[in-house]
Formats: structure tokens, sequence, C-alpha cells
């Protein structure tokens, strides 16, 4: 392979982008023997003054630090652009003006990916250019690349992931500690794990977008973040994850996606999962993705899903990626992925197990008429418990249950007749059990 | 891409060969639209009655089965040879024939990747082609690409991998069950994950061709299987998986390679390892690889290391992959990557902590004469537990002792000098313990 100088235009020198050009400048001998030299040419940032200071620290010089994006767009010289200022706009235009440039381009941002993810991977196809996001889900963890390419034999039938740090952080908390959520999150927010405006992570929105990168590539369909269901872990109690414990799982805010009869499932929510399952122990702040292909079984890939050297592992990888095809004239290499248009199921139509806890009057029969509720609908129950009977005649006590595989919408008209009921107090938790 | 009709010739028609057919038939369409049209053109196989019986019971003609591999070399079609026969000969003069013959190779084959892999690795490069070899390490977790690619921006620190499922199925079965090393390797043995002859697993050789390989790649300079340090689990006792538990330690068999002031570790053997390091809780046949490098941190590939389909997701994975480069005229893409040539240190250069049991004369002023003979030698002990205090006078006691970061050539003088005290009756089990 002849090799030749790759020039990179940085936009965006937050804590991502500092990473990344501290990786390409302490790395920069290694990384121009095993692939080709690479420099970091140009750097984009709104905030010049403190970005020049930045620069400077690690070593760079203030010249290269500029407000204009123009600057790089503008520069023959640099043949790959690196988007690291998130959100959707100014993203999408900057990538997309730096594809029709003929640039190739790396981003982490998985916003856009998961919205506007098709339509800039199709202009980088007409464009015979590299359209890379490996850092847009679980940082560091190479999920994107194995799935594209060294997967690619396998039928991918079900991804379950835990993609968001936060969440596994203060889900971590709980189950080690005992502290209930509040306290948990406030814990995560002053080590820096949760933001001060924590609703994207904790309500599943930063995971949905994660799942609709995932799906869309395994199942070679396009899916985004919309299609995804959420649901977040506000509502988990310090009692369901005691309770889950005695059951022999554990509870995980798992992204999930499946394909079955060419239809896709994609879905965010906490669930149980056995103790003995490998993402069982995945704690703190880690991520890891679990992959079931019709020939590999079962695997999974697990790492640091975000930080500031982590992410730059990914995002360098795939710069000296998009520089190889450069140098070999390949660029473009592999274009979007989703060459099919499958149809997204419903969650109505998703089948699973639950673990189900009832507030419910502390008087005989009421277990009788509240498990008739749920049988009438189809919903059939693998173990009833009683919880805190020793309370006085007449308070509440708690049933949990748990059921069999069974239909979401089942198990939603089963909970909407138990309601009904006068013996049933209220419906405490409803949580989806994961196997597999 | 232009997509091309991309022919195979496989050599080896044995487990994993049988799981690459039945691969690339089930999902010819899939892997049609990932990549391009892939066929399997030709099978090589000594035994050809049973081969072609084989073929046919998964769907393809007698007629491509032969017992003479010229009927591959020969065939101007086929551009991709698949060899999974195994050992060194004639597997070498296979692979060897074919890339001078301008044919693009995959090949499941440690014993010969990791001796003479940089030879073959050589003509390939020499010849423009691939020579892919992902399912010789860890079967279908697709750890090379990782390291060649993904991770190509990170100085790797340090790999452990439990690579050998056979002695993993074993040390988890003493560990859950209790009973003891011949009894678990029986019981592997009824089961088919050990072999009849069972050397190769569990004394470590089958281990350490893995260590060779994956060492080669993540630090850029050739280590081959007889660099590698080796001991097997033979000698692991329960009494030691049973007190390695008290001390919050699982005992596994690992294949460590290390990169240290550009010189070389690889190794393999048993070791402690914490309950809460990942690796810890990698059970049954399973196998995993923990990648630490300088950017990402600890990552973990984790996933079935053997086996029909699991080998061939990554055998497929590779002729995939060859098969675009074949579409797009980058053949041998990547080449070989060892452009160093660093010094492999000797065992006893390196350093570990160390798990010691002896058994002693029960006589007071016995622990002070046998920690003076590690303190004599700059062995310092972090831990020192008498146990089985409750014997006859003049019985033996068991001690055991835990070291802190020491120099191997320390712990071994130390071992010696208290050998020769009239207190020290033996040396049960040496085990260094890792930390990370």
């Amino acid at each position: 392979m002849e090799k030749k100088d790759i020039k990179v235009g940085l936009v965006g020198l937050g804590t991502v982008g500092l990473g990344v050009a501290k990786v390409l400048s302490s790395n920069s001998d290694l990384i121009a023997k095993r692939v080709t030299p690479i420099s970091l040419k140009r750097i984009v940032d709104k905030n010049v003054t403190v970005a020049k200071e930045k620069a400077v620290e690690i070593g760079y010089s203030a010249d290269i630090v500029t407000d204009d994006f123009n600057d790089i767009l503008n520069d023959a010289e640099i043949s790959v652009v690196v988007e690291l200022i998130g959100g959707i706009h100014p993203a999408y235009e900057f990538i997309k003006s730096a594809l029709l440039a003929g640039k190739n381009v790396v981003t982490a941002n998985k916003d856009l990916m998961a919205s506007l993810g098709g339509e800039l991977l199709h202009i980088a196809e007409e464009q015979g250019r590299d359209l890379m996001f490996e850092a847009s889900v679980a940082g560091g963890i190479p999920i994107l690349h194995a799935l594209k390419e060294c997967l690619s034999g396998n039928k991918i039938q079900k991804i379950m992931g835990i993609v968001n740090g936060t969440t596994n952080f203060i889900l971590t908390q709980m189950s080690q500690t005992g502290a209930d959520f509040a306290s948990c999150l406030a814990e995560a927010q002053e080590l820096g794990y949760a933001e001060a405006d924590p609703t994207n992570d904790i309500e599943g929105f930063d995971a949905a977008r994660k799942v609709a990168i995932l799906a869309s590539i395994a199942f070679n369909s396009r899916v985004i973040d919309t299609d995804v269901y959420v649901e977040g872990i506000s509502n988990i109690q310090d009692i369901d994850i005691k309770y889950a414990r005695e059951l022999g799982y554990g509870i995980k805010m798992l992204g999930i996606a499946k394909e079955d009869n060419g239809e896709i499932e994609a879905r965010v929510h906490p669930a149980l999962i056995p103790l003995q399952h490998p993402l069982a122990s995945v704690n703190d702040s880690f991520n890891a993705v679990f992959v079931t292909g019709d020939a590999v079984g079962d695997t999974m890939f697990y790492g640091r899903g975000a930080g500031e050297l982590p992410t730059a592992s990914a995002v360098v990888g795939d710069i000296m990626e998009s520089a190889r095809n450069i140098c070999q004239e390949v660029t473009g290499r592999i274009a979007c992925t989703c060459f099919e248009d499958k149809r997204i199921k419903h969650m109505d139509e998703t089948i699973s197990k639950y673990y189900i806890r009832l507030a419910v009057m502390d008087d005989p029969g009421v277990l009788s008429r509240i498990t008739k509720a749920f049988g009438d609908n189809k919903v059939s129950l693998s173990s009833v418990m009683q919880k805190g009977h020793n309370n006085k005649q007449g308070d509440a006590a708690q049933i949990v249950l748990i059921t069999h595989t069974v239909l979401e919408a089942n198990v939603q008209k089963a909970l909407k007749e138990a309601q009904a009921l006068d013996c049933l107090y209220e419906i405490k938790s409803l949580i989806r059990v994961e196997k597999r």
C-alpha cells in the first residue's frame, strides 16, 4: 500500500475532541506504522479562545484553531472531517457539506445518525466517501464494525445492550447499596456520570438512539430513534431490586433489538435478567452489548461506553480505517447497509415475561380474584408470591407475580381488568423479564 | 461496488468445514446482499466417500467433492481457498501454493499461524493477496479484527484471555461442584469438551498458540508458540480453588500477553483472578479476551471459542471480507502487522503476585523461619494464613501466602531456600495472581 499523509479536520474540541487530538498526537508513530501518517491540521470550535488554550496545552499550535467550518471545508488537503459537536444542527449541515465536498467523515453523533443517518449515508454512498460512526454506540466498544463485518455471515437474531452508562451506574448503586433511585441519581450527578438535566439518560432517549443504530445495522433495515419504544428507570423501586435478587435476577436498563419473521422489535426499558447472565455483572458506568447470531451463538462486547479516551479510541479507529481507504482508493468501502425495509412491531405485539408487583387488600380470596383477571386474558403465571403478609387486617399486602412468556397486549388488558377490582389498590411495578 | 460471483474452495470437511458449508448455503441471500454472491465450488477431503455423503446431506452436489487439492489450485475461477484441515502439514503446503497461485486464503489453523504464520503472511503480502485467520483464536469472537482495525489507535498494554474451552470447562466444574481435577477431566471427555489425549488443552499448548497470535498482532512483533511460557492446570487442587474463593478470587486458565518498555511477555498458566473481574464469570466452555489499551481502557470480547457454527461464523466473516476485497481490487488490504522486532522476556524477568500453599511442620517458629526465606529474597508478603492448625502435634499444617508484586526469579529463589528448611514438607501450590 502506498502511504499518503492524511490530514484531518476536527470539529468540536470538547471532551471527546480533546481525546482524539491527544491520541492522534501521542500514538502518531504507531498510527503511521500501522496504517499511514495522520495529522490534525485544523480544529474548529465556536469558542476559539478556550480551544486555542486547550490545543496548545496538548502540544498543538494555536494557529490550527478557528471558529469557521469553511476553513476545513475549503482546505483541499483535509480528506477526513471529524464531527464531534453532537446534536442535530449544525452537525447535519457540516457533515452533509463535507461529504458533498468529497471529504470522508467520522462522527460520534448518535442523535444525528439515529435520525438523519439514512440520508447522510446515502449522500456518502453517492459521493463514494466514508461516513463512519463507531463511536456513536457504546463508546470504545467496536460493536458496529463487528456487526457490519466480522459477524456479517450471521443472521442476527437479537441484540441486548447496556448502552447507557448513567442508568447502569444508578442501578448498580441501587443494587449494591440498597439506596433509592433519587439518592443514587444525586450521587451520579455529583460524580459527573449524570447531567444536571438527566432526562435523556434516565428516561431512555439516549439508549433509544443507540438501539436504533444497532438495529439498523444488524437487520439491514432503517430504524430511527422515534421507532424505539422507551421506558425509563425513574420508577424502579429499591424493593423491586431486592425482590428480583431473591428470585435470582438483577435489574438492568436494556436496549433490545430483535428480528422475528422479518419484523423488527426495538425497545428500551429496565428488565430483570438472570444473575448468571453475562450482562448481569456489567456494573457501574460500563457498557456491554450482547449479540446472538444464528451461527456465532451468544457473544458479548464489553467496555467503556463513554469518556474522553475510550470514545476517542473508536473515533481514531475510524479515522485510521478511512485513511487506509484513501490510500487504497476505496473510500466508501462499506456503504449504507440498510437494503431492506422491514416493518417495526408495535409494543403491543411483542412478547415477554413480566414481573408485576401489586398492592392489594390483605384478605383471603384476593389472590384468586386477581389471578383470574390474568387467566381470563391468557396471561399464565409462572409464580405468585405474597409479600408482607404480617400487616394488620385491611392493610395493603404486596403480591409479586411472574408471568410466562405472553403478549404485551394481553398483560396490559389483564392489568386494566385487575385495576377495576376494589381489592387491587395499586399497580406498583411492571418490569419485563429477559432471558437470553 | 461492482459485485462479482466469488467461488470458494474448501479444504477439510470436518466439524468446522461442515459449519462453513452450512452457513454459506443457509445465509447465501444475506451474504449476497451484504457483500457479494459467494458460493462453494469445490470441497477437498481425503475421505471422499464420507465427505460426499455429508455434502449431499446439507444440499450440495456430490460432484464438488474431491480428494485432490489440485482441483482447487488449478481452478482459475476459485479465488478464495479455505483451509480447515488443521496441523502443520500439508496445511502449510496447501496455503503456500494457493497464495503463490494468486488465491486468497482463509484459515482457522492456529498451529500453523502460531509457528509459520510470519512466512505465510509475507508470501501473501508479496502476492498482494489476503491471508485471514480470525477463527484461529477464540472461535467466533472477532478479536483479531478488533486488534488489527478498531482498536488500532491504541497502544495495547495487556491481553488476558480465557482462550481454551476445555480447561475453562474443567476449572468451572471444579469450582462449582468441588470435585477434583481428574473427575472433571473425565466429565469433559465424556461430554466431548476434551479429547481422549487432552495434553494439548490441559497443559496449555493450545492456549499458547492463541497467545502467540494475539501478541503478534497486538504488539506488532512476531511471537511464536514456543516463545510462550506454558504451565498446565493438572496440578490445580480443589483445596486451592476453595482457599482462593475465601480470599475473593476464582482460578482461571489465562493466556497473558503484555508489553512493557518495548519488551513482550507471553505466558499461559492458571491464575487467581478477583471474583468481580469480568473474566471470573466467564464459565463452562466459553472464551473471552480482555484487552487493555491506552485509550480504550478495559474491554472484553466474549463468546464461543469453538464448535461447528461459532467457528464457521469467523471463517465466513473472513471469506466475506476477502470477497469484498476482490470486488474492490484491494486484496491484501491489511498486510502482515509485525513491523517491529521486540525482545521476549524470560519468565524469570516477569513480575506478578503469587499464591503459595506450603505443607509445613505444625510447630511454633516455623512461620518465622519460612517467611524469613521470602524476606531474604525481596519477596514481601501481603497475607499469611495458617490453615488446618487443629492437627495432632508434628502433623503437617498448611500455610497459604499471598505475595505483593514481585519478580518471578526472586520467588523461585525464595522457594528454593525455604525448601531446604526441615520444617517445610512440600510446596503444594504456586499460582500467579492477576489483577487487571
